[in-house]
């Protein structure tokens, strides 16, 4: 398996720490969970996109498991979040954005390994989406909350650009560092753009609002 | 891996879009869900029970991401769903008739991979019925609902029926052909009869009907 | 794959026999299930830690499916409780005592089976837990709890113990006997002592009381 460049993998640590703060913060004001819940929905978060992307292209054990730092970077963000989680009320929008940086690493590294284990462009992309919202979306179900990223403002879709613009370059052939950089800010602009103005994907028609029973997630 | 025959191949693709037309109208009727999710869910129903089945027998990445055709037909019948809401409403029996076929497909394509990967005969009529019904199940997990299989009429016997068939058509030394068509018919037959004659599978005694709360799926 | 020694192939079926009797029964009570739905969630409860642990180490088809004596041991626990759920309610403790057998087993043969796929002690530790809990925390999720072992008394940290003994002993060079009976024994004592006095894992501070809907499990 080759190397993730160092900035990738710098920005992935941060990615892994955003998320398990922010993923174990969801929890804990989501539902009564313990310090085991707590760090398991962290690392649940921060650990799980990149463990389903690595079994679906089979690249097991995955990542996670072969380098104690992802697993060290997760657990100390659900640690932050567990001590910390009534100042960590104030700053909300540090963790909003946090988060938005996690998901613009993730897409692209999710997408690059992809690429990087023989898949095609648009199940590289698919698996970069995956990557970057399949943590979120395992925690979300372990709470019992319906997925944010089903139902809630622009999530997948920056996601979805990243990985787009990552596997374009590459194909491309652009510089890896290049790509790499204008996917990720690309996904992450996209993100504070949608979280600043609430922009919403369109739903279906014909949906049922009697089953809007006001608990779905507000965002994350 | 060996190629399944152009039949079931045609077949596949017929479950493959009827799953996914299936799945993402389920989702619309319960949830409040945009565009991605409507994809996500319908996608999910549509391959889900195929990459769990892959995963499991250690064919990575799953044929889902190696070949464009699922992955379009999946997408194409929750494109439908999300268009065409409202006008399907009308047409539940063909969407029943519909998920039918996909059931029937699914679980003999599912028992045959596994046969093909070597895996006993129990074992494949087991992974037959998870092809089948893990994607419906999964979907059903996302958008909070105790999953269907569990709980509603006739759903998993008919496909693990089917499953049985079609293994012990290989084991007895069937042509393929035959017990392909005889697996797949069964199935289809004694899932269609459950819908019309609203079969149910025993349930346990003593079972808490307090918890019933209402919103357990009332069919698919 | 090395075979575990005759005592932990024993000690196993025992735990799967009884983790599928707990979780079939914990189904029963908490929603309506079919006789489907009982051996499904049954054999999830049983098998389904085992499954997680031998995807993400690489070892599949899962040693659950390439024997039919798991399958077995799991099936005929869960009909059992489906068989006799009435007269087992008075028998509360003998299922919470067999409930902690297979806790004790499954993190010892989760962790020595990651041993022995070269993962490192840090690695297989956290797959020992998730082998332990796993099982549950699906059957969980498919009935639409908060699992279990986010929220409730003493359950990962007795399973997370008895993974850190046996890994130690292999490290420190114990004879394999020795540790996985000191492990198991120390996992059995923490969680049944947990269960008499009641012992809780810390909760978060700021953790949001209004969401408590009293439905999350009180128990296992």
């Amino acid at each position: 398996m080759p190397e993730p460049s160092s900035l990738l993998l710098v920005l992935d640590l941060v990615g892994t720490f955003a998320f398990g703060l922010n993923g174990a913060l969801t929890a804990v004001r989501a539902v009564r969970v313990d310090l085991v819940g707590v760090l398991a929905l962290g690392m649940t978060t921060a650990l799980g996109g990149g463990i389903i992307r690595d079994v679906l292209i089979g690249s097991v054990p995955p990542a996670t498991f072969s380098d104690l730092t992802y697993l060290g970077a997760a657990a100390a963000g659900a640690l932050v979040a567990f001590f910390l989680s009534i100042p960590l009320e104030r700053f909300t929008t540090i963790i909003v954005v946090f988060d938005a940086v996690g998901l613009s690493v993730f897409c692209v590294t999710g997408a690059t390994k992809a690429l990087d284990f023989g898949l095609g462009p648009v199940q590289a992309v698919l698996l970069g989406g995956i990557t970057a919202v399949g943590g979120g979306t395992v925690r979300d179900v372990l709470i019992r909350r319906v997925p944010a990223v089903l139902v809630s403002d622009l999530y997948a879709v920056p996601a979805l650009v990243g990985a787009a613009i990552v596997v374009a370059g590459t194909y491309a052939g652009f510089a890896p560092l290049l790509g790499v950089l204008a996917a990720s800010a690309a996904c992450f602009v996209i993100r504070m753009l949608g979280v600043v103005f609430e922009l919403q994907v369109p739903s279906a028609l014909g949906r049922r609002r009697a089953d809007d029973d006001g608990d779905e997630p507000g965002g994350r």
